[in-house]
């Protein structure tokens, strides 16, 4: 039988290469269900092409627009609103949810679908940057699997394959570096969101390639890494890697590295979690170590890179921190986009955000929520200053 | 209860380093047997230290030596000879036989052991490059585990495990390319054994230490890797990694390519043999990626490395042809380190003695010995022309 899949967020980066993993393997994968925020003509396209059982827009307003689109379909529903995110996920046929959106929005229907025990593919980083111990206890309490999708942790993943038993002594994260690692301070202090978007290695949405650019995107993944993978952030080593080849790697206690490596393809890590632990043939161009011929590893510059060094900062404070760093790099992130402030400026706000937003070591679903608006808030006094 | 372990050719490289590992974990593994082919001084010193059950000294004349060495010791018992050795490794207590001794020579016991059930923790290349249809067979049938303690086997051991349902599409094995890679040809036809001794990176034995110079090493992992893993030889590919930090990775169908990485200390793979799949802390030097910061990938010199595209040739032509590779590479060896013949003649006179030598399609193991024989006999008269 077919395996059911809802792909929350379809017509991102991540949603249409899933769907285009979809299609390789149509004997093995369907589409339950489709979502987006926005975009309703590719949502349509989509949904015409893969005849899912429903599909969600997240924006209600474009809800009549989506549903005229769909008319000759009467057989796909058609919903909108964060609601009906929640309720679509927990369908019965659902085998799998594929968390593909982009900001803390994803945390709701991914906790919506843990607690109806479809299998995640977390594509969503915020979930586990916000809320990663409710997330894993949630997991945990619903015996819930969630496999990674993100390049680097779905490397972990890999590298972790049949070492259960064997505790983690390091993680070594990679990081691309970004379009910035050999700019200066001074340089940095000028970059236009021209020059962010151009990344050199992964092609991906605006939100993360700015997040790269800052590195923040890095400090986002080593929260990650350490709820998925159980680790102290202390044991999470980030090595810029400007190729890309190796994805990540995890240190035992005997020593041994293990990595994953490959040519830059999200393809690879989001049909690895679907059909975990089972390897599917992946048309496209194989890694080719002669043509790559060195591999070069720095440390990363945390006074150019200051968001890293955030992140590390909002984990080691833990509780609500990670949540206050999020929604303040939502808005700074936004911001830089729209020139409504700098490069370095984004690491400012975020530290003064951290500053004064509430801090709570213990918080429930409701904290995350009040802490979100308040330091979306914060953040945004700040910026407009 | 801890497991006995039999050690053959315990004062050479591996075996010493073997050692180390069970000193360092004695409340998992004891020595129950040790053996050397001439070394009565160092072997008898590791029999006081380790109090093993019994020791035997390959080359018979060296036994009353050896005997009065271990006067003091009356429990230890001591033997001489090749029958020797083919029985000791049968001895009931015995969990696990490290084939840690050089050459042909080491068939025979690795058979008996084999077939007596003992977890083969394999070093002896000679094993399957001779031999490797039979043993596999004969693994087969007495369900006896072989594991391999070469740093590349078992980094693609490493990347394997887990994988099991997942067919392999290419081998990297990587290669630090020895100290004659940057020579050319004309500088290769006059290097010394004193030059080719030098190993950038790896310290080991004198013999195998040549074949490295030589990359004969190389098309004999090439060989013993595709008896190992299953797959044909040319699925393999070899990579010229002078840093010898990636010990070797495997590439699946999805494209992904897993890797093993460390820095140079054989204790890792032995130690590994020994606790698969369990891992135990292993003191000593971590990998420090910063410090190595680069990692180069070249394609080997088929024309200045002959031995390598020797190896691939027997392995393609299969039966016999990688025993008289064998053969005529063990002669060759020793008379490049007797000063009887030049670097590249090494490799003029094992393509000769492939072509003189009985080619048999079927060998049985009667086949082996008298190949064997035969080879080291035409490589020795070409030798000596």
């Amino acid at each position: 039988m077919k395996k059911q899949i809802a792909i929350l967020g379809s017509t991102g980066s991540i949603g249409t290469q899933a769907l285009e993993v979809i299609e390789e393997h149509s004997d093995l994968y369907e589409v339950y269900c489709l979502t987006a925020n926005n975009k309703v003509e590719l949502l349509a396209e989509q949904a015409h092409k893969f005849k899912p059982a429903a599909i969600v827009i997240a924006n209600e307003a474009r809800y009549d627009e989506l549903k005229s689109l769909m008319s000759d379909m009467p057989d796909v529903k058609v919903y909108a609103g964060a609601q009906a995110l929640n309720e679509i996920v927990e369908a019965g046929p659902i085998n799998m949810v594929l968390t593909a959106m982009v900001g803390f929005s994803g945390l709701n229907p991914t906790i919506h679908a843990i607690k109806a025990g479809k299998t995640i593919c977390l594509a969503n980083k915020e979930t586990l940057v916000v809320a990663g111990e409710l997330i894993l206890q949630l997991a945990q309490q619903y015996h819930t699997p969630i496999l990674p999708v993100d390049s680097e942790h779905s490397a972990i993943f890999q590298s972790l394959v049949g070492e259960d038993q064997n505790p983690i002594e390091k993680i070594l994260l990679t990081a691309s570096g970004g379009p910035f690692r050999l700019k200066s301070m001074e340089e940095i202090a000028h970059v236009t969101k021209a020059d962010a978007l151009r990344h050199p290695t992964w092609d991906m949405g605006a939100k993360i390639t700015i997040d790269s650019a800052s590195m923040m995107n890095k400090g986002f993944e080593v929260i990650e890494a350490k709820w998925l993978f159980g680790v102290d952030a202390k044991q999470i080593q980030v090595l810029v890697h400007p190729q890309s080849i190796v994805h990540s790697a995890v240190q035992f206690q005997d020593g041994s590295v293990k990595a994953q490596l490959g040519v830059p393809d999200m393809r690879l890590p989001i049909q690895y979690a679907f059909s975990f632990p089972q390897r599917l043939h992946l048309s496209g161009e194989r890694l080719d170590l002669f043509k790559a011929q060195h591999l070069e590893f720095f440390e990363p510059d945390l006074e150019k890179f200051r968001c890293l060094a955030l992140a590390f900062e909002a984990i080691d404070k833990g509780g609500n921190m990670p949540c206050i760093v999020n929604a303040a790099n939502e808005i700074v992130n936004r911001g830089f986009l729209e020139d409504k402030c700098g490069f370095l400026q984004m690491g400012d706000i975020i530290a003064e955000t951290m500053q004064r937003a509430t801090f709570d070591k213990n918080p429930s679903y409701d904290t995350y929520i009040a802490t979100d608006a308040e330091a979306r808030r914060i953040a945004t006094e700040l910026m407009n200053k």
